[in-house]
């Protein structure tokens, strides 16, 4: 059987793959858990971001950009415990997919390279949440969730933005290009292998 | 020759020491310094606030009080950045004190006791903060610089009590009174071996 959900317009062009049906039956299906999921989510981006400033304390222009993208991802993480609270949920512990640590074994080890890439991933984890709650925004048939995704998906984009820009910025334009496909490839195929739970990077 | 600093009406009371009139003189007189070390600061309780929703994933009402914390350093964080960048001055890395590292040798390693300790401790710093910054704000001959520490520090003293709520609410009432006495004790003796830079908690 054919489903057709619908997609955004505009996708973010370094992901090197679509997200597949089978996740967004998966993740529609799941609302509250998939939606704790993302609460997480935004909580270890305020992390990532956080630890890329106590590991670069004196890296100029930097702190500048990522404290309000931390500030920016408690936020929201606020904002759907908020929204939790009201459907009478709160927080649990849930088992991460492999995804984050999957990715994290892509980064080299010896700077600069850590830190171009440490930009790269953590744009990529932007780009694909931006597309996938685009997708939950699109085709949640309960108005209050389309209403709060559609509400944090933009700053997903931004924040890729944000990453991709400091790449661009620090490291020559021809090498982070490369390195951005190289790593985008790498997303696809960790995501190709499909965990079955339902969370935003399974 | 006797100095005589202002010193604040109200004070924290749970401190077990005020801080040393050495102190005052030598933070007054490197401000630069003082206030990158207090950017690294709101910076790093940022981090332990974070720190703590990442140890403590699905506890209740945690991170309902945690996250706003961590969002209001990283604003304290970015004004210091903007003040210090009117200045003609940038953030650098600055060798911490050893306030941090020797505090937090006293947290206990098994749960719960290791939950009570680092809401104490995150206490007693932001205490300790809230007193030092106080000290600076009135005893600044510069204007702008006693008019960035006065909006900097009641948030200390607000955080302080942020942190002694969630101990007194998730523990035994008697049990947090005496532990944070002790806390506070080993606080006071850390601070006496003067690391002679100028620091916030040196």
């Amino acid at each position: 059987m054919l489903v057709d959900f619908k997609r955004p317009c505009s996708h973010i062009k370094y992901l090197s793959s679509l997200t597949s049906e089978k996740w967004i039956k998966l993740a529609l299906s799941n609302p509250i858990e998939i939606l704790i999921d993302h609460a997480h989510c935004e909580r270890k981006a305020a992390g990532v971001a956080i630890q890329l400033m106590f590991r670069y304390p004196s890296e100029p222009n930097l702190a500048e950009v990522l404290s309000p993208i931390a500030r920016e991802e408690l936020e929201h993480f606020e904002k759907i415990l908020n929204f939790l609270k009201d459907l009478g949920h709160s927080l649990k512990a849930l088992r991460p997919p492999p995804y984050g640590a999957e990715l994290a074994k892509n980064i080299r080890k010896e700077e600069p390279d850590r830190m171009l890439d440490s930009f790269l991933v953590a744009g990529l984890i932007e780009a694909r949440s931006h597309e996938r709650l685009g997708l939950l925004a699109l085709n949640n048939e309960d108005k209050s969730f389309k209403k709060l995704y559609e509400s944090l998906l933009e700053s997903e984009a931004r924040h890729f933005g944000v990453y991709w820009k400091l790449a661009q910025t620090k490291f020559p334009k021809n090498f982070t290009f490369s390195r951005l496909e190289q790593l985008s490839k790498i997303e696809s195929e960790i995501l190709e292998e499909t965990y079955f739970m339902p969370r935003v990077h399974s």
